[in-house]
């Protein structure tokens, strides 16, 4: 914990300085905007930049990751907390800064328990498939406060507004960066200033609409009063909720782990940093924690804003405590021209964020590369938009684990002959080796557990079938580095089985710590055979008509 | 599709016969207790055992498995339709049905997908632990019917009946076999006959209760009137509890397939018999359509039963259309007898047929051989008890799915190093090998997918970091025979991150297979160094100071 203080080189420091100040300028409209997204007052989308960062700079491991709102989790609580505080008003907030809490407290949990390891459940086209369908779900739903309005009946003075502020983001997207080097600038630092479009165009139309018309007459929708100060501790609950909340905090959770670790193993590799993910587990566990405290809702690193920090020069999460402290210091001073931020164009800068998360690569590569996986994207991509973001991770749990499951049974298998006049072994199908009729060799080149184990028996009973004058099976156990409870059943069972049938059963190369695990069963006492240390050993030993046979 | 009809030998037919009517003698008493856990009228367990066994003689693959009323999937059901039709006593049979047709929608489904190999997603300790729980939940559930009453006011001409016909089912589990083995019979008769005990005690008890009292004077609770004939077509369901019958019949589709599976798997080991688990999920799917139309509940095959039909001498599914056939004609018959049939004495069955499933030797074997395993089992074990079956379910699945996750993430990789005066090159901490410092060489002893993808990259980074002067990594690849989308980004943004770092990589054995699908992505164009046939000639070229050096 604190690593990266203790060690802190002051080289770094301007690096995080910079870093700092260029990610709490974007979070100031980020952040108001994701809390739109969730259903909730803007402000609340401060709060959940301010203490869940820093507390996370405490726990966390990535030295580069910037925690705090992200679209697709404050998607997912708004389609939480809608429903269950429909025609309540007040309850919102206090039912996000729940589900804060049930995610912070399942992540801590997970971390606690070790489950670091659940970090790659989703496959990249899954996880890409989901991205997509989110990103198009968040755009569709701001085009309503991006015109004002339905699309049929928008409002005007708002869609103008809207929309220009649309254009002008779209252009500093594509061009702003280019423009800048034009000037003499450097790439980074150029690519850099122009990730601060958002925040520039948001403090213009603010100026606009204030200049414009006094008051709200022109009828643009604006934030409204944001209050003034830090976050107050908030541990308000609505004890009803808090079961419908547990199965939204899991998926939650989930989907915050599954964010963050695929945005900060991107940029750890670019500098070979390491990454704990048990340390990421708590340290995201915490930061929703603490998110809850403040009265916000769930928080995740976020993929485009933590590049960000990268590329603006972030050496150490203390470029995330000055961006905290930035937006801290903007709400002890006077907010009340962060009440006339026009929601029109927060829309615009929402929908031009989740456009840079409509990648489309991954299902091109997986297109050419590998079908099922193509599959496999556009099966969660559909799912998300068919069935809602909920489901979309469910989607995307079931078919990670489907393929998890087949991969596991089909292991490979080989039917063993002799090279003629070596001592070695070899696929038969691949290699010009001879076996006898008597003796069938069978290579397992998987660990054997419970995933493979029937697979391995059907395998086997087909070769036994195949070669029916089989009167001694030899398994060579040399790729076996583990054999599971399950596994050591169904050994048990095939010798008792085979031991029926007349055929003897071998081990040949069982390597020493799986021979270690099963002198602790009774498989090796009831073994319907021998063991062997080499393959050539058991064969030379069973083909020779004089040996007792079991 | 009927392939033991087409290749009926004439020698299976007393076997086949024999099994028949031993089933169809078990079947009485069973499927009315059964139906009983289900919370059903005991007729629906007699609908269950007719229909369902033929439509799955048509479409299983089993020779010998015996579908029908099985206790957990009952007690799954019960807990189910029990606070659906709260109130309403006529839904629960509808429900019943109800559920019977999702959860052979499900496995039908499943069959034309041809997800049969979800059939080992549990481990056998899960297995294990999952029975031995729910055979607790369905024993404790039996006590009140077994006494008439609370444990604390049983009602004592009831009590005194069940718990008479209790000791006389445990004397007959206990010491039948052996006594009647000691007449002379053949220990396998024996053993068939012997599970005959519920039906010999049931129709004693049936006697006694009509010979005792005439009328039900006695206030021992009686099944009540059978109707006779056949079960009619039931079509009759409840438009408005479908979507909350949707994740429930998800569940025991599910269990019905894992628990047929692991029984009819045993049983065709034995034999050396071929099952196909494609055909057994179109088989139970049918089969539990089957039950739906009959008015009867969800179906699966039966260990218990399926191993006295085993037993009896069953060769074909001929035995189970032979005991469907006796059943219906025992429909047909008067049914009065029936009527008489005490619950209590129905209750004393069902304990004892549960305490068959109460094994505890996974448990012991997993606690001496694999902790983890022993843990697995207990954990869902409490799970059963605590948070009830379908739960129980669940936490199954996630520990079956953490555990293959948890296996998937732990690839094996060596450093490799060349043993002296040879080409052969070997794990540095096994062999006397020796390395180069320049050169780094790993050997991925793994298929490369989405769930060992980051622990490879982890690997590589702390390889890296312990040996800081390497100029270039060798990717030893001859273990792994596939590589998916995730892997392939992942080695691609691994070709990126060195070619920063100035490091070289180079891949050596690539399989054949394997590089004819690489050729598919744009990796090797962009690769940061060589392809190499041997490890040998890998670092040969390496350690060579005039190679033009990537």
């Amino acid at each position: 914990m604190l690593d990266w203080l203790r060690h802190y080189r002051r080289a770094a420091l301007p690096g995080d300085i910079g870093a700092g100040i260029v990610v709490a300028m974007m979070l100031v409209p980020q952040g108001m905007a994701y809390a739109l997204v969730a259903g909730l007052p803007p402000v609340a989308g401060l709060y959940a930049s301010i203490l869940p960062p820093l507390v996370y700079a405490l726990f966390g491991s990535s030295m580069t990751q910037s925690v705090g709102p992200m679209a697709i989790v404050s998607l997912m609580t708004g389609a939480v907390i809608g429903p269950l505080a429909a025609g309540a008003p007040g309850l919102h907030s206090v039912l996000a800064a729940q589900l804060a809490l049930v995610a912070g407290a399942v992540l801590l949990l997970c971390g606690l328990l070790r489950l670091g390891f659940l970090a790659n459940f989703f496959s990249r086209p899954v996880m890409s498939g989901f991205t997509v369908g989110s990103s198009l779900v968040i755009a569709w739903g701001q085009v309503k406060p991006l015109l004002g309005g339905p699309l049929q009946h928008p409002h005007l003075p708002s869609a103008v507004l809207g929309c220009v502020s649309l254009a002008l983001l779209l252009l500093a997207r594509s061009h702003l960066a280019r423009l800048l080097k034009r000037t003499g600038m450097p790439a980074t630092a150029a690519d850099v200033l122009s990730k601060l479009a958002p925040m520039v165009v948001v403090l213009a139309a603010t100026a606009a609409v204030a200049a414009g018309v006094a008051g709200s007459g022109h009828g643009i929708r604006l934030t409204g009063p944001v209050p003034t100060g830090l976050p107050q501790l908030n541990l308000a609950t609505s004890p009803s909720h808090w079961r419908e909340l547990l199965q939204p905090g899991l998926l939650i959770g989930f989907v915050v782990f599954l964010m963050s670790m695929s945005a900060a193993q991107t940029l750890a590799q670019k500098r070979g940093e390491k990454l704990v993910s048990n340390r990421e587990l708590v340290g995201l566990g915490a930061a929703n924690v603490a998110s809850m405290v403040s009265g916000a809702f769930p928080v995740t690193g976020s993929l485009s804003r933590s590049a960000v920090n990268f590329a603006a020069g972030a050496n150490t999460p203390l470029a995330s405590v000055i961006s905290a402290v930035l937006l801290a210091m903007a709400l002890v001073l006077p907010t009340g021209w962060l009440a006339l931020l026009p929601l029109p164009t927060l829309a615009a800068t929402i929908i031009v964020a989740v456009l840079g998360m409509l990648e489309l690569d991954t299902l091109k590569t997986a297109w050419r590369y590998d079908r099922g996986d193509a599959l496999a994207w556009l099966v969660t991509c559909i799912g998300v938009l068919a069935l809602g973001v909920e489901a979309g991770v469910i989607v995307g749990v079931v078919l990670s684990m489907g393929t998890l499951i087949w991969r596991a049974s089909r292991p490979h298998i080989a039917v063993l002959g002799r090279i003629p006049g070596t001592e070695h072994f070899r696929n038969v199908e691949r290699y010009a080796a001879t076996r006898s009729e008597a003796v069938l060799i069978l290579r397992i080149d998987a660990n054997l557990f419970f995933g493979n184990v029937e697979a391995v028996n059907e395998r086997i009973e087909d070769e036994l079938r195949d070669h029916p004058a089989t009167r001694d099976l030899v398994l060579t156990m040399l790729a076996v580095s583990s054999i599971d409870t399950t596994a050591l059943f169904a050994l048990s069972e095939l010798n008792a089985s085979l031991r029926a049938r007349g055929i003897g059963l071998h081990l040949a190369e069982v390597k020493g710590p799986v021979m270690d695990r099963l002198r602790d069963s009774t498989l090796l006492d009831q073994l319907n055979g021998k063991l062997f240390l080499s393959t050539a050993m058991a064969s030379d030993y069973l083909n020779t008509d004089n040996k007792d046979h079991p």
